[in-house]
Order: C-alpha cells, then structure tokens, then sequence
C-alpha cells in the first residue's frame, strides 16, 4: 500500500512530504472485545481501511502506522474494561503518546494531521492531544492544524436507513452490531464468524456510570446489539459514504 | 446549608460518616461561557444545587465543595476554549484532582461517592478519575464504589417534550440554551438577563473537530441555539424530575 | 457580589479585561478542620472574603472562583492529615491545577494576578504554580506577574496586640485559634458555634515532623490553642486591616 | 495468523488464556529510516515476524499488537532523531504506553511476558516498564514475570561469520546494513529495492554524543554500514536461527 | 568517614542494616549563592556534617550521600533563583527524587529515616516525599517512619542570645548571615573568606511575594543580613548544640 | 578544588562564567554494590574526579556537584538492583532532576555541558535529559550544547591490552573488576580493601532479561568478573588517557 508512510524509505518519503503540503493520517483504535463472532481489532482496522483509501483518493496524503492500544473500554460503550481480551491503556498514557507521535511528524516539516480515531472512549483524549501538540508546536513559532473525526459520524442518515431497514437502536448501543460487523464483513471476511454471532436486543442502560463496572449490566455476548443483520454489502455502503465523504471534505 | 461537608464543623461530620455507609457527593463544573445573557458558572451551580437538593431528600448524602475549574470547552459542545471567560485546565490536572479528592475522602472512612457532572467535557476526566481512585483504594485493600452521572441524563423524553413543545434540536446544541436558562432562572434568577439573550436558529457543525478550533464556525453570542424560551417554570420541571429520580436511584 | 468573574457574563468580561489591566485575584484555601467550634472552610471563605472586599475597592480587580481543596494538612501549622473532614490534595495536583488556572485566564489577556491564600500549607505550591506559569507563559512571549500573599502577612503587629491583649502565642499555633474563629465570627457567624469552643493551651510541639504523623501530639479538639477570646470586634479589626493594606498596596 | 491476539474473538482468547499459563510476546519496535533501499517499518516488522513464528512453534504464547513508534533514534546506533522519516516517542511516553499494555494483559489472567525488541534505542525505556510493571502487579498480590530481549542477542558468532565472511564490522554499525536488509529481503522484499542500497563504509563515530546532535556525523544515506552484500538467504539463516533458539529457550 | 553508606561495601553495609534497626540520614540542601564571602554550598556541607556527626555519636546510624540541588531558592529566604550560581530544581523533581531514594533504602530493609534538611525552601518538597514514601511502602505492607528536621530549629534561644549578643534579627534574614557563616567558618574555613564579607542592615521585605521575583528586592551581596560578626567559635555552639540535641532525640 | 562550582562563591562564579564560554561538567553515577572489596561509590567518585582533572587541564570549564543516584542496576552490567546498598531512582526521576540542574545552569549564562557518566544503565536517561534540556532551551530562544560521554569509551584498545595482559573478558562484564577496582586503588586506595576481593571467572548470562531479576544469574560476590588483578597503576594508565583524550577533545 502506497499511502503508508512505514512503507516507503526515508528518501522517497522526504520527497513527497518536502513542500509541506501533505496531510498525515493517524489512524487511532483500541484492542477491545467484539462478541464473539469477531476479531478484537476492528476499532483499528476500519480507521486504518478508511484512511488508506482516503489517501489513495485524495493524493495529497500519507497514513501514519495505527495506534492500536485505545482508552479504557466503558460498558455502555464498549462492554467495558473486564472483558478478556479488552486492552487498553489509561487516559495519560495514550493522550501523551499520540501528542509525541503528532510532534514527530511535525519535525519532518508537516503541518497538517487527520485523527481518524475507531475508538469511542478515545474521543477526549484525542482532544487533549491535540490540543497540547497544537500548542507545543506553536511555543516552537510553528503552526499546525489537527483535524479529529471518527468515521461513523460522516455516515448519513440515509445510509443508516438503507443499513437498519427494521430502524436503528441508535449510535451508543452499536458496538459489535450490524454497523461493525458488516465493515469487517467487507474488508476482513476472515476475522468473522456469523455462526458465532449472538442474536440479543438492544443493550439498555441506566443513565449513569458506575466503578468498579458491574459486568452484569453488559450482554454475555459482549456485543451492545445484535449483529445478525450484518452484510458485506451493507459493509461496502458504510464505508463508501465515509470514504468519499471524509476525501472530499479534506482533499 | 446541612447537606455540605465544607459547613459541618469536624465532630459533626466524624459523627455522620463514622459508620461508613454516608454518601458523598462530589459536583464537578466549568467556568466556561454560557451567552451574553448568562453568568459564567452554571456548569458548578447546576449540580452543587441538584447534589444538595438530592442529599436533603435521600439523607444519606453529604455534598461536597464543587470542583470549579473542569476541563476544556470544546466547539461543538460549550462554544470553544477561546471565549474569554471560559476558564479551563488540562486533562491531567482536573484527573489528578479529583482522584485526589475521592481518596482524601476515602481516607475518613467514606466507601460511595456520587460524581454529579455539569458540563458535559469533563466526561472521560471523570470517568478515568474514578477508574484510577478505585484501582488506588484497592491496591491499600479498600473497595469503593463511585458512580458517576451528568444531571441533564435524567431528563425524560417526556419533559424534553413539555420543554420544548415546538421540537427539541438535541442536546448537542443545548449549551447556554433553554434548558440550562431554564434552571438557572428557576435557581439564580439574579445571573440571568434575558434581555440580553440572542436568538439564533441551532448551531451546525461540521461532523468533525479541528485545532486550533475555529470561532468562525461559533454564533457570536457563544450560545449553540436559542435560549429565548427559557422560563422558570420549565427549569422547575427539569430539575424536579431530575432531583427526584437521581435521589429514588441512590437513595 | 460585581467582583466574581463567575458571576459576569462573558461579553461584560472581556469589556472589563479587554484593556490588559485588570488584576485577577485567585483565591486558594483548603478544606480543613479547624475545630470543634467551626466549619471545615475558614481557609477558602476568609481569602474569598478579603478578595472580594479588595476588588470593590481597588476597582481594577476581579476575584476568580476559589480553589477549595488544598495541599495536606501538618500536623504543627493544621493539625495533621488524618483528622475526619480534611480534606486535601497532592502537591502535584494543586500546583498543577493552580497553573493551569493562571494560565487560562492569560488566555484572556490578563497580565496580572493575585493569589491569595488561606492555608499556610499551600504556600510552596503556590510559589511553584506561580513561577511555572511566569515561566510557561513566557514561552509563549507574554510576560505575566503573579503576586503571592498569605492574609495574615499583612497584619500589623499593632494590631495583634489588640487582639491578643494577654500575649501572641505566635502564629505557629493559629490554627482555629482567635484568630481564624474571630474573623468567622464576622464573615459567617452562622458556621460558628462558640458553646463547642474548647479551652486549651497553646500546643507545643518538637522541632521535626514525623510522617506517618502522630495523632498524640496534636490536642483532641483540633486547634492548636484556644479560641475562647475570639470576638466578630476582634475579626472585624484584622479584617480591615488586611483589606485595606492589601488593597492600598496593589491597586 | 493464529498466534495474534488482536485476531481472534474474545471467547477464544479467553478459553486459551484461562488457567494463566500462556505467555504473550509483545514485540516492540520504531518508525526509524533504514537508508534509500528500505522501509521505515524492519524494527516493527522483524521483532513481530520473529514474534509469530516463535509462537506458533512453542504452541504456548500469543502475540500481541506491536507497539509501533519506539524511542528516539540515536546517531550512533541508528542514524539520529533528525532523519525525515524516523517518528519516535519520549521515554516517558513509551515507558507509560508499554507498562499499561501489559498490566492490561495481566487483567485477562497472564503472567508471562516476552517484550521482543527490534529497536536498540528501546532497550532502557522496555527495562523500566518491564520494572514498574512488575512491582505495580506485586502491588496487587500479583507475581509476574518479563523476559526481555532484543532478537539480534540470539545469532550465534557461527552465524555471523556465515553472513560477514569477509569480517563483521561490529553490532553498532548494523543499522540499515546486511543483518537487517537480509532479514527484510526475506519476509518483505517487497519493501526493499537493493537497487537504490548505498555502498559505504561502516561509519565511525567519536566516543561520545552530543546534543543537538550534528547530521554531519551520519552517512548520507542513513545506514551505518553497506548492505550491498545483504540476501534474502542470509535473512533466512538468521531468522531460523533467532525464532528456534527463542523458542527452545522461552517454550 | 565510617557513617557513610558510601564508602561501605555491599557485605559490610548488609551486615549493618540487616536486623532492620538501622537509622538511615539522608541530607538535602542546595547549590545557592551565600554571599560572595561564602561558597555555593553550605545548605548541603552543614547538614551532611551534622548528619555525619549525629551517627557517630548515635551509633545506629548511617548516612546517605547528600542530595545537594534543591527546591527553587525564594527571595526572602534565599535570595531568589536568579542568582548567578543558585542552581536549583523544580518541586516535582526534587520530590520524586528524594521519594525514590527512600524508597531505595526500604529495599535494603530500612524503616526508619531521618531527613535533615539545609535549605529552608526545601521544606514542602521534603514534606510530600516524606508522605508520599510513606503511603507508597505502605501499599506494599511495610511501615515506614520519615523523621524531617531543619537543623536550625534544635538551636535553643540561649544559644541564640549567645550568638548575638546585640539582638536576632530574626530567622527570615539569617541567609548567609552570621548563623550559617559561623558553621561553616567551624566546618570548612577553607570556603569562607571573610576579608569579602559584606556589611548590610537586615534585609526588610514586603509581606508578599512576587513571579518573577525582582532582583531590586534583594542586597546586592545577596545575603540578607550581615556575616561580619560571624566566628568559628559560634559556629562550633551552635553545631554543639544541634548536634547534641538531634543525637539525644533520635539515638 | 579549584574546578568545583560549589567550592566557589556567587561573585567569583560569575566573573568566570560571564562571557558564556565556560564549559559546565556534570558528573553523573550510582550507589551501587561494587563488591566485598570496594564502597558503594565509584561510579561517583571516578567521574568527578575525571571532571576535575579534565577541568583543569582544559581551563575553560568548571564542574558541578555529582549526581550521585543513578538508574536502577541491572543484572547483566551492574550485578542487579536487589543487592543492599545498591541504590538508585526511576528513569522519570533521574532525567527530570538531570534536565533541571542542566536548565539551571543555562540561567546563568552558560551554553556547554559536559555529562561525564560513570554509571552505564544511566545512559539512556542522560541521552533524554540532554534531548530535552536542548529542546525546552530552544524554546525560549537559547541554543545549547549537550556533550554526553562515558568515560571508559576514551580508553584506548592498546590500554586494554596493557591492563589486560592475559585477555579482556570484554566490557559486558567490567563491573568491580580489574577496570574499576584499579582506577579506586588509585584515586581512593582507602576505599578498597583487596583482601577481601573475590576470584571468579567472567559472569555468563543468557541473552536476555528477567523481570524480577533472579539474583542465581549474579556471582555472589556482586563483582561480574576477578578484581584481583587491579593495581592503582594501571588505574593510573587509564585516567590518564581518559583524562588526556577527553581534555584534548573538548577543550
């Protein structure tokens, strides 16, 4: 893959970022349970999938190696931070990571960054990176611009109704569900198992959070709504509008 | 006030929470712009008075000095960091507070705590607070609970209707709109004018961030949607439902 | 109260900051035992009263919220830190939080500062946010000047004679002492209850510390002598000197 | 690829972690330039090879994502920090990162670990999260074991006299030389283009660093040594070398 | 010097500590101007001779190597950190420093330590190592005992009245004036060259503190009062006396 | 001693350092076991006493006060961090105190430094003290220079071959043996009592680490190869090359 920064040599890769016109993309996920019809990493290969193909289409970008270790998974987000195979990393460590790794390029003479985080729980800490490397690069006499998105906010409302034809529970119980499962469905048929798919209701909550989390709150299956719905096909819709979507805005 | 730690003498307090089953409630705000009609502070007010109104009805509570100064506005949210007035620190500086705080608490024999939230940024601060202060009284052999909560989710649909009876825009436009005007002319009327609000159609945003953030994308008057049919009486109903429930839950 | 920054809204702020010459007082306290005759925030309410009598005076001064919880309580200047309410923070915290405060408000456009303080334990903290953030800021090309004073500094020696017309024990053991209680008195009666007062004598303790701290060396009520003599006379004297000294030195 | 974490659901993983005796490699490497003929990825992509195939071998372990951006390239082992291209984090970011990783998969019940470094500068960062990792879990009552090493520890002086038969120039002139390029040409020759490999000798330093450091030091090119005489056959000796005598040892 | 951990080797300093009753002296001071009639280190050779002192006469102790960079010099205390020659560290640095090497010592089996400290802004560093050490062995199940002492506050007023015959000024201004000129005049004469003392009233203060500190404020000398009527043989009361005195309450 | 800053007072310190050309020395070592036969110090003792030799030799630098807790021992270079007397600090604390003394000494003028390391395992966290120091100098507008150096790295192979007559076990296994011991007998013969050296062979280690080290890997006598046959002269023939080489190179 072209797009990836982490496969070219330092030569070519100096040519093409020289005139300091090219946007890096920084995929941001977690290591974070599915249910268990799916892989633990589909927070980082959906925004790794889209910012390659944002890349190639747009021309005037790069993708930086994913970050795969998130923020701590919360249960009505994520199924939360108990779940076997749920790993992650705490606010400050994740937040000072990214802000190191956002600098680095910057040293390289770019200016200009695309968080596309796959991660929920990631969103504030991504924030407060940043916000700091802005920052930082600023004490330095340098300005930089960090666009943060997560890629199911550029789907339409359209395409959800072509994808939840039945209606949809809504964003908060998603995780592992229809959306999710018909990504991977098209771009990782391998790490899927519909066999293993558990068919559940909508997962629902109290309006509040609790700690130490009380995993009976969660589905058995880890999953917040049922993936039994998903296609590869409705996989292809989700990712065509984000991906068209997210290159034109920032082309 | 009864309910608040901060106005017990000590004997007084060593005696309400000697036999460790005493709530303590910690309400966390912002200083952070609300609108030309507005003070600056209803992110602390609106909690510290929902936190005693619960602590009075439930008895088992204490309420403790609100955290002022939360964590940075964002755009989309509360307006942007860049208003002047809204006064806002680090992530890891609001964590390390309040994960502070929970364990000085801990250490007078206080097991459960109520974090009531007033603006909505702090969320993944809090969350990872109350992650860390739970992990840190186990490591010293001591289990505590901390549940934490945002006031504004335990409004009903069925408020939200009486409220906004022409159609609701959805929360993510209703910073310094009817719903916080509302309480804060029900419970400070003095830090309102409502002469001096703006009326402005909701706020639009594009579906992602970007820093620096941009105060063109901002309405002037720092308020995300219209707050000119705020009344007392629908900051009454607000609260009450939200007193009561949040009291009935924890109780 | 005109003096709150929290209290405007924020286009009546930046009209009042917008020129560069206002000076924001921060008031920082602590959440402390201070006897059995007495609420656990003399250290937040009597810095926070000073500021805002100061500000309407001096007229070129606003008084940010107060931070309320401070750095740990010793044993020879408030008793220790094990006893039930207080309730204090880490170094690191405080100092972090405080910085962070200063430097928002510079954000602002605000160049001056005056942190006022109430709790002789934050002193060293509050040299070290103060210096940081002189020095942060300058990074960024904006000299800033933070003045740091603790209220009973300003009190004469006159006037300690009139108020302790037997003697000064020293104000080593000040602590919810005449003192404190007397400006209590003044400012809020009401968290005063002079019948629970308890007589002792000035403690006395050995010229080391000792960590963990040993509860034995400190008298049981809590106070480090006694407050018996205290009057609102004698709280209103050391009120209006601290004022009016402070205010006639940095208007 | 079986052996990876990240690629099974989590009920697999559970069922093959459950009674705690599977070991989890967790390779650790950098984004660092490697010269004009290669990639920027051999310090990720060798340790994870190296990492997977150990682990199917020794049947026990899985492994876990690799952790990308590794510490600060230095002149002398690895070209410098200044190379367009080379991405790294503080040590304190990485130290961090790698130390929550870990005790996240402590979480799931496991207590072995095998960090597989790929990238010198790494070493000290991998010593102190490996350290604290260890007493924060003994903290817990929990007793865990980290092996660490770097996968060039394991060829034998046998082999390296197969692969330099005219003398070997030493192990700090390595960088971007015929050890990594064999190993590269072996499992990604996709990723290397011997066609643009610069001929030089291995570069001299003086006995200390300085800070900045001066580019002037390093070859053009960014490799400390020619890899001109680097074969993908060569990358296999070494390989099966290293995989057969880390898993013999770890099995 | 046989007190020293430092010039013991390993088996001789196990067979020391190893029953656990062993004393550990840890001095701190500071490099910070005295003067220009003084050297830049007397807040670290006066306590490190003391400390050496103390465990000869107390036998169950031992000293470790002195931590000579402390915390930020303050104007009215040591003249201010903008000294040429005053070279100091931040809060956060010196506090984990000095808590890493305590917690050193527990490893070795230590419990009890005894801090004696040469530099008054110390103090609140010194404080929160203390308690932080103590809290960290705690968690690990070991009780610890942190004893932190000044010297000067085991100097007796009769002492004092001997050492200045014509009336104390007081300690705020003793900064390289007759007190610490008089124990190094006694420990090493060979640092102290009177022939360059200067002659200064007592250095008067306002009541408050300002960052960044203003050079105006300070003597040019940069003590705060006069050394000229310092002496060897004050320097060996005092020390006598200190000496004593922290010997008989330790031993 | 003529080249130590602390011996100087304030005045003369500034006349030498004015025109910013002095070049600053910071020795840095550990406590640490360096057998039955030898105090816990000379990795302390052998770069300071290197600094003051090269000192004033080169006449253009001054040395600072020796760090003289290091980073944590490791098994395979310093025998382990579990032996009593071995006493060291954690990466983050060790850098941070080294980059404050570094940006302390910039306040005074000065833009070289010279860290002369006698602690190996101190590398990494001295190469991102001078990164560091170099970067937040450069941000207030400052360019400094961080020269860090290991003395050993200054001796010669042909020295190698006078000290080792019958062969070097190479550097690896170096600790508290002919090397080391030699360079004590010279400098401080008091500090060494070689009837109490301990003849074994070179240590062998596996290729990797263990966390939490298993003290069986270590000799019992701490020392990785025979000290026997140290002699002060041929500590003699070191320091003087070291002394001459690094004088020549950085004066």
């Amino acid at each position: 893959m072209k797009c990836k920064v982490e496969n070219l040599d330092w030569v070519s890769y100096e040519r093409l970022v020289s005139n300091g016109d090219r946007k890096i993309i920084i995929p941001v996920g977690a290591i974070e349970q599915h249910g268990p019809h799916m892989s633990l990493n589909p927070d980082v290969l959906i925004p790794d999938y889209i910012a390659c193909r944002v890349a190639e289409s747009a021309q005037n970008m790069l993708v930086s190696p994913p970050i795969a270790y998130g923020y701590k998974s919360q249960v009505k987000s994520g199924g939360g931070n108990f779940f076997p195979g749920t790993t992650c990393v705490s606010s400050q460590s994740l937040e000072n990571y990214v802000h190191d790794v956002i600098l680095a390029f910057v040293e390289h003479g770019n200016r200009e960054f695309l968080l596309i985080n796959g991660h929920f729980e990631n969103s504030m800490c991504l924030v407060e990176a940043a916000d700091r490397a802005v920052r930082q690069a600023r004490l330095a006499g340098i300005d930089i611009k960090v666009i943060l998105l997560s890629y199911w906010d550029f789907i339409s409302e359209e395409t959800i109704g072509k994808v939840f034809p039945d209606g949809f529970s809504g964003w908060a119980v998603e995780h592992g569900g229809v959306l999710e499962t018909s990504i991977m469905l098209k771009i990782h048929p391998e790490l899927v198992d519909m066999s293993r798919a558990v068919d559940i209701p909508p997962a629902e909550f109290p309006p509040y959070d609790v700690f130490p989390p009380d995993p009976s709150w969660v589905p058995e299956s880890g999953t917040l709504s049922s993936p039994l719905k998903a296609t590869a096909e409705k996989g292809e819709w989700i990712l065509e509008e984000c991906i068209s979507r997210i290159a034109a805005t920032f082309r």
